[in-house]
């Protein structure tokens, strides 16, 4: 079963305004659906980023995996490797920033690696699941992923969700989402306001919600003595806390004198970062994410080691569409020691998913998709208005810090903040 | 595709008195083959150990799986672990010594484990190196394992193989061992006389095979002020030192002050080993061995670990027949960052292989088996003798260091020895 063509398609949808800590989301999330085709008239999907630098290399790689089998993931991660020669990126959006060669790749190689399981799952009329070692669960948790937020982007009208700006619009936000998926743990992006306004609101939520395991991600904005501060103010009331301080170093730090896990998605993000950051006992929990730790395997290698030196396992999730979701969602099923509720956007962006069926939550969990391969399909029509929407929306890359600039021309990017 | 029955078949076959630092081996090696039946009419075979105490778990776990899907390896590692009840075995021979009971349940997984790898294979008409993420590599190198030894064993006529008991007698048998098979590698069993004398076979070797990569493994006979002298003297003359010293301690000591690479088969044998193991800086080479590490998958996340955690790759043998070398194979094929010879006993063990037809090394390595599955046939004429041999040979439990006694009464088992 070879591959005879990868169509690479860039695509633009809606977002509300959500705040975080080097800006706002703009109008538009980038991402990229991959389609691989083979000789056995099977058909593959995978969903990436869509920001131009990573677009790119997407489509340098995906003409270089023609004639290669479709179980060769060794293979076809070595083409993309030599398709790339040699580039590391970076997150423009300054969420993690500069990249490394091999991570790079990673993330180049992750669409079509998903595409590959998606299918060899369709060709044994089986799902992805199955492949990757056999559902421990039947459906996967996933958490509300509150965000503060103005009522809609500026010059344009209201969204359907309103503004988030203070504890009481936070559990606001929490009681729709979970009112509507039945999410049963919250997620709060923070690293928005001063310190002491986002512990109010997680204290507002713990009290509007006093079952649900709650979680609080700054995203790197507080010095190490801040985040320790708010560790200690939270302690007992999170499960754990998300990246308070930059870097492997900072989270060291916070780490030594946490009562709280902390997490990330920040400063261990590849497996090159996995040795110093053990050794320096950094993290708690590492929130994987395939489409930066190189696909569904690999994610499960990154399980393995969290297994085996003892870190806890949760998983990340930038804006996305179902095409990532369904994938999140068989990994997490085969993975044993991912036992936290997984992160997830797509409840701010499914309306617009190019799947004939958006997926569901049920009691705050996605039913892992019983059809062969990922169990999603492609709905054309809504793919090509996506890309008409990328060709139209006039951003080719994802700037939080320069959007909001347009609004508050002072606002400087600045880590640690607080 | 559904287990319906596991035939579990304990069988023995002859092996030279080969010496080792606790005894010699004895007359007969017991192994058990594993059949894994499907309701698809597909038979996978696994192979592994045949000490009692494994027979008998490997016996109460092998009912435990019928019903289970071939592909749900999460599934049958559950049972497995559910049928032995939190058992922890031991390796009576003492090379290792007590397990845990996570390291327990992944040795009498293994078998079952590689035989549902075999049936997919076969169901797919693939080999089994494409499932396992594709082959990086045609064939497989693998090393001429020399071991001192008598000339036959005691009361019996010689052998074969002849003595080796000094420098010349090994030389002789690495000429014999690579003149057969092509090996381009070396590796000496050593642990057995004085370290001066092992030291000269070693120097020996290097001046009859002055380009072949040559080991010496004297299973933690020393102590660690041994250990880094032996180091410091075949400094340039080695690619690793395998297990100079006992326990993860032991191995850091002379890790610490050795200018050659250490690795190990008995320090870090289970996965909880590996955080001490790595933070302690004891091995810089581990040798997988997919019959006690949970198979062929987690060897893989074995390999995912030493690729991370800077640690090298090479492979571990213990007495074994052709189901075992060809699931070693199709593994280190699959394993890009297995780039060190394996090691095998094959040479000394092939003629009372139970396939069809016995595999050959070409040039010292093995051509990965191209059929469906591991690609190998079991010949039942053969198992059946093998079978009858095991309930001849009156032995249930390896122990090298009895069989040691019962031909010099005054040998004692000491760790470390020199
Ligand atoms: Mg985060
Ligand atoms: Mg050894």
């Amino acid at each position: 079963m070879r591959i005879t063509d990868v169509v690479v398609t860039p695509i633009a949808f809606p977002d509300p305004p959500l705040l975080n800590s080097v800006g706002v989301h703009e109008p538009w999330v980038l991402r990229t659906v991959v389609e691989v085709r083979t000789d056995a008239g099977l058909t593959g999907l995978g969903e990436t980023y869509g920001d131009i630098g990573h677009l790119n290399r997407v489509r340098a790689a995906a003409p270089a995996l023609t004639g290669l089998d479709v179980h060769d993931l060794n293979g076809i991660r070595a083409r993309v490797s030599t398709a790339l020669g040699g580039q590391a990126g970076s997150d423009r959006h300054g969420l993690t920033g500069q990249l490394t060669v091999e991570s790079t790749v990673d993330r180049v190689f992750s669409p079509f690696e998903v595409a590959t399981w998606d299918i060899r799952g369709k060709a044994l009329d089986r799902p992805v699941v199955d492949l990757l070692g056999g559902a421990v669960r039947d459906a996967v948790p996933y958490s509300a992923y509150l965000f503060y937020k103005w009522a809609g982007h500026p010059g344009a009208e209201p969204d359907e969700w309103g503004a988030a700006l203070d504890a009481d619009g936070v559990v606001a936000q929490a009681r729709e989402l979970t009112g509507r998926h039945g999410f049963r743990s919250i997620k709060l992006k923070g690293g928005v306001l001063p310190p002491d306004e986002e512990v109010a609101a997680i204290r507002a939520l713990r009290e509007a919600f006093p079952d649900h395991p709650l979680r609080l991600d700054p995203n790197a904005a507080w010095s190490p003595t801040t985040g320790l501060k708010v560790a200690h103010e939270l302690d007992g009331v999170l499960e754990y806390l998300e990246d308070p301080s930059p870097e492997i170093e900072g989270m060291a730090e916070v780490a030594a004198g946490s009562p709280l896990p902390l997490a990330t998605n920040m400063c261990t993000i590849a497996f090159e970062h996995l040795a110093p950051s053990v050794a320096a006992g950094a993290v708690q929990v590492v929130l994987s994410d395939h489409h930066y730790w190189g696909g569904l395997a690999r994610s499960k290698e990154l399980a393995a080691i969290c297994r085996t030196f003892g870190v806890g396992l949760s998983m990340h999730s930038n804006s996305h569409l179902g095409i990532s979701l369904a994938a999140m969602t068989h990994l997490a099923a085969a993975t044993p020691n991912l036992d936290y509720a997984c992160d997830t956007h797509y409840p701010w962006n499914s309306a617009w998913d190019v799947l004939t069926e958006p997926l569901s939550f049920v009691d705050g969990a996605l039913p892992v998709p019983t059809g062969p391969g990922l169990g999603v399909e492609l709905d054309r029509d809504k793919l090509a208005a996506r890309a008409e929407d990328y060709r139209r929306c006039g951003i080719v890359q994802r700037d939080d810090t320069g959007y909001m600039r347009t609004i508050d021309p002072g606002y400087e990017r600045r880590r640690p903040r607080w």
